[in-house]
């Protein structure tokens, strides 16, 4: 297995054992880049130099005994609506041509701190305003979409130009590519992560998260990225130190795990839905009681995440709107316009909606520990696909279907791990979803990971 | 001194110590009621057969030696947007004439528990939209305003037909019509008090707080109703056991209390602008130190006070005013209609600039203990009188102006406390604000008793 094959985890163990250096890392991952990036576009910029001077430094600092912990010398991508300080946040857009951040995110300072290494910044849909980041190819068949808006990151990942990414999630931005590209994508708790320094899409939804290859890996990442800070007036006062590493072997006995009877299997195709399944009765045959579960208020889950992120996206390009809008693509622009004509009290009906499906939520997880269910109804359409036909006849537009089963996290803001639990016929990777109580990082882990050790570990795409 | 013209800290010791019967302090206030209700209309509804009853079993009860506390046997009254369960919550509006409110809201489940009686439903401005309460007379002088929309119970209190009384204040609902009326009104800090059962007018900004005679009485009915409720989304977490009365005789020594040098003395009567500074520069002699503050972003209090109320109120009564337009008052029904209209995204600047304003009140409030500033620009104008002319010539609605100082509190939820400071030449109270950092109620009430104890206690009004 060549280095750039490495889960984090695994990769971490041989750094901090001095099988590896990070240097020898770093430069099998620009080497995969340099092969598959032609073909795949994950990256906005990659910034090979900066990174083989990082791994120097951290193999010279590791060498002398100063080891920083499981992120020391990993190299990693980030969204390119991350800040990180002396270098453009393009947002994959033309608005940003001018664009400098002065300073770093929390989440690139962070990461950083922790000994991580930038590779460069990857393609996000257009300022994260949709499902498809069209620059970029899909990680396992290559006629196919990455999926989005973090679609650079998850394609990073499972192709192995990147150990590890950051992707931001919306209405499903982390777990939809996640599930795409058979890679693991987590949705952290609303303002379990800061989002200081991130472009914003909707800042009542947004999230930043990990895009890794294993769930041990992302639960890595996220002990480096969570923690209170005040730049983000969203951010929760919780404590810093949480451990979110799972344990081996851990038994998943006692466990209540939620199936959705209603909505989350709807309009779903045949092989998602069997792949989920059998990943779910896997769950049960490592312990866990599966309990039937109603989704609550399911009527309202569309209309209320379109009704909360269409405005305030509007809010925050109105300026650029009205001085450059013929430098956003049509699909963003179309968008962005219509946002500004939606009246306030829609809006409102929308934030009112979101109040109560919280408490409803809430209740729910009263009953179960976790929910378990598909991450995406379809595996990765091909490129230029706008719709979806349904065994019914039902057609439903591609970002429509894309976001259903994810946004219903994200307006309520518990957590959601997207875990691959497999493929379809023509080889697309499908994606399981574990949504738990606010907080509750620590147990969607547990289940993952259980899962995973369950079956063989997530390997790196060829078909590149 | 008859026993409706007690404080209620003062009624609360004759009851513990059986000088007093709740049953005569109510027959008192009942009294009261029938002499003076007719002029000043303070109340939609008066259930004195109930309060009779109340006090009663009151009176038997702590005979008995069931004693439960400083409310307990004391007669009081609810602004009538606040549900008691079997009785109507008429919001004073033709919309409410069948309204029946099933169960008690907490706050009157709160002070029924605590032994208080009441009396009945006092006049708010229709929906708390106004700052006049047309339907009540000043309790001072009687060709004067109310104020509001808290109107009636600022009036029962001041005029000694309640002894004391809830309000609301979503932009200053509470303090103006304290102010005005020449008695203490307490905005609590956003979440403290549950607004469960409590009709809204803009749930981002709404509040319920006492309006009292005294400050120590006003913390004598915070101790009752502070405390988490997760039936209102907004509710704090915060303990439920704190007791915020102030002791006697506290030096204010070492305390810093902000003067604003910008926005709190622009277009002030110089009657109160004078009185407010003189109550200012008692409360240097009591030890505490002066130290001058800029209010930040003053120019954005208005359109951000505005812009959240408007469309939040709007949110609320969309179905009657489809319905039922006819049935609203001219002034309110206009206003309703205008938020309509308002587009989403100036709904988000206002939310945008609330974030950044509750940011640099909280940097101002590093620096000082609290600030003291009047409560309202001016004194209570005549009934029907629509604007006010400044000195510089200057023209402004009287809704504009008398919301002028006290929305910043409302906007950045900070806990502010009015407290009367004196009398203009044609007899009008004048109010003190005393704002503080969020959860400091304590630090107010212990500055506003210290200013109290050094001139006069608070008397009642006879002027009605």
């Amino acid at each position: 297995m060549r280095p750039y094959e490495l889960t984090l985890t695994a990769a971490a163990d041989a750094i901090r054992t001095r099988q590896l250096s990070p240097v020898e890392l770093t430069d099998s991952v620009l080497e995969r880049i340099e092969q598959v990036e032609p073909h795949l576009r994950a990256y906005v910029t990659v910034t090979a130099e900066r990174a083989r001077r990082g791994a120097r430094e951290a193999e010279r600092d590791i060498a002398a005994g100063a080891y920083r912990g499981p992120l020391d010398g990993i190299p990693m991508a980030l969204k390119d609506l991350i800040d990180v300080g002396g270098t453009a946040t393009s947002a994959s857009s033309r608005v940003r041509a001018d664009h400098r951040a002065e300073t770093d995110s929390t989440v690139a300072a962070r990461l950083t701190a922790a000994g991580a290494i930038l590779l460069g910044k990857t393609h996000t849909h257009e300022f994260a305003y949709g499902l498809t980041t069209p620059q970029t190819r899909n990680a396992r068949v290559p006629d196919r979409i990455a999926g989005g808006s973090s679609g650079g990151s998850a394609v990073a990942v499972a192709s192995g130009t990147a150990t590890f990414a950051l992707g931001t999630d919306t209405g499903g931005s982390i777990r939809v590519p996640a599930a795409l590209n058979g890679v693991v994508g987590l949705k952290p708790t609303y303002g379990l992560v800061p989002r200081h320094g991130v472009t914003p899409l909707s800042w009542s939804l947004d999230h930043v998260g990990p895009i890794t290859r294993t769930v041990q890996d992302a639960a890595l990442v996220l002990n480096a990225l969570a923690g209170h800070d005040p730049r983000d007036p969203a951010s929760l006062p919780t404590p810093a130190d949480a451990d979110y590493r799972p344990a081996d072997g851990a038994s998943l006995a006692g466990l209540r795990i939620g199936v959705p009877r209603t909505y989350y299997f709807d309009h779903v195709h045949p092989e998602v839905e069997a792949a989920v399944r059998r990943a779910i009765d896997r769950l049960q045959d490592l312990g866990a009681r599966l309990v039937d579960v109603e989704i609550p208020m399911a009527r309202y889950i569309r209309a209320t995440q379109w009704g909360l992120m269409v405005p305030e996206a509007t809010a925050y390009h109105e300026g650029t709107l009205r001085t450059v809008p013929e430098l956003y693509q049509d699909d963003v622009r179309v968008l962005l316009e219509a946002g500004a004509l939606m009246p306030a009290v829609d809006y409102l009906r929308a934030q009112r909606s979101r109040t109560l499906m919280r408490q409803e939520w809430s209740r729910m997880l009263q009953d179960v520990d976790l929910i378990a269910a598909p991450a995406v109804p379809a595996t990765a359409v091909k490129a230029g696909q706008e719709t979806i036909t349904w065994a019914d006849g039902t057609v439903e537009g591609v970002a429509d279907a894309y976001v259903r089963l994810s946004s219903p996290a994200d307006i309520t803001g518990i957590p959601s791990l997207s875990v691959p639990v497999g493929h379809d016929a023509a080889g697309l990777p499908i994606g399981m979803q574990l949504l738990g109580r606010p907080l509750g990082e620590s147990v969607l882990f547990r289940v993952g990971h259980a899962y995973e050790q369950s079956r063989d570990a997530c390997g790196v795409a060829h078909a590149a």
